[in-house]
């Protein structure tokens, strides 16, 4: 296990991202609620059978509280699970117990703002076998319920690595042997002439305004995905999960 | 052209997509709506001036008012259309039309739920150079506002075609040569083994419970994309989009 960072305390929605958090980490939940409609849901025996063998305190709230706890915009299957922290990777501590004989590979969020990009990549970078997530403290959505929901749980399955400063953490990264990529539009190498053979940090930009001028100038190399000439971008998870691929087909040749 | 279906009335929302829809089709809009707030929005001018020059009428509207047009959820960037519909491609015409000795793929949905995900497959899908999107009539999201502004309007860019039943579609594409791919989570091709020199549809299943029995036996091969073995699946756009940016890799040799 890594050193952690504790995050403040954490709501969390969803059947799925709550059996996970329960099956790898039970100490972290503080409490589950199950909504008054929900209490009949055979889809929940799992969660209640996990809360009781972890002794984890479940109440039954109604329809309306449950939905005021994670907000009305939150697809929550009647379950709702009060964390105690998120437990953010600790950077140097991670950077120091990698194995970089095995060219390990990190996705840096700059600036990402919206939680279901944020979640969705966090998920493809898990099941692509990706090393961890680097998110800045600033301007950058932080795990929520909602980066929780879209990981489908997977966000369990990675280190998340809260960084003060994207461009302070890419010289650390670089001190280690990373190569740096960007994926940007005006990358100089196609996504599948991408080749590697070292640890790599691919870093992902905004969904407005891609990676800033300062960062995308640490960049060792830039990467574009071809595209039909008419559109001229795709959605930043889409993005992240080609290079996650393209990085794990050339790591597993 | 291809002869199209038309939709009922739509209202879609964001700047994007309605410079997207201007610029391709400019009489499908009715009217274009700014909020009071957005008045000054140099980002907006663009739109001005196109409404403008189309003679496209325009209302100034209170922040309340446009919100209430679209919904609180909706990203709107201060900037409402209302279309007089939307032009779904006719499956038979396009499909005569089709040059199959260009091995042209397409991205069938079956019961795909969330629109963001219909949009981000459709934005995929069009900057891969497919060559449709085929949604069933029946338990999927259609084509909405929400569908636009996450496709970015590159659903301007390729056919969607909308289909009564997904079995027949299947059924009509196989008599033109077409090979059907499922992707699953138990499909029996790698996603990095996949060739092809056929026109070929992928058919995507819903977020929670894949594609319906009947419609994957129907499919003449199965995908699955490789995923390190604690994630069980990932995002239905992801999923797509490895997929479709697989067949660009290996159509563009």
């Amino acid at each position: 296990m890594h050193k952690i960072n504790k995050s403040s305390k954490l709501t969390i929605f969803g059947k799925k991202p709550i059996v996970e958090v329960i099956h790898s980490q039970p100490s972290m939940v503080n409490h589950i609620f199950i909504s008054d409609s929900a209490q009949q849901d055979s889809n929940l025996q799992e969660i209640r059978e996990l809360a009781h063998k972890h002794k984890i305190p479940m109440s039954n709230f109604s329809e309306k509280k449950v939905t005021d706890l994670v907000g009305k915009d939150a697809h929550h299957q009647g379950v709702v699970a009060e964390l105690k922290y998120f437990p953010y990777t600790e950077f140097p501590d991670w950077l120091s117990s990698l194995d970089l004989e095995k060219n390990p590979a990190v996705m840096i969020l700059d600036e990402v703002q919206d939680p279901h990009n944020v979640g969705a990549i966090i998920r493809t970078a898990a099941a692509a076998g990706m090393a961890a997530v680097l998110l800045p403290e600033h301007r950058q959505a932080p795990v929520t319920g909602t980066v929780f929901k879209t990981s489908a749980g997977a966000i369990m399955h990675i280190p998340v690595i809260r960084v003060g400063n994207v461009n302070q953490a890419i010289e650390l990264l670089k001190k280690s042997k990373f190569w740096i990529y960007g994926i940007t539009g005006e990358g100089t190498t196609s996504l599948f002439d991408y080749v590697h053979d070292s640890p790599v940090a691919f870093v992902v930009g905004s969904e407005g305004t891609g990676i800033r001028h300062l960062t995308l100038e640490k960049c060792d190399h830039t990467i574009s995905i071809p595209m039909n000439h008419q559109v001229e971008s795709l959605n930043a998870s889409v993005s992240a999960a080609l290079v996650a691929y393209e990085w794990k087909r050339k790591s597993d040749i």
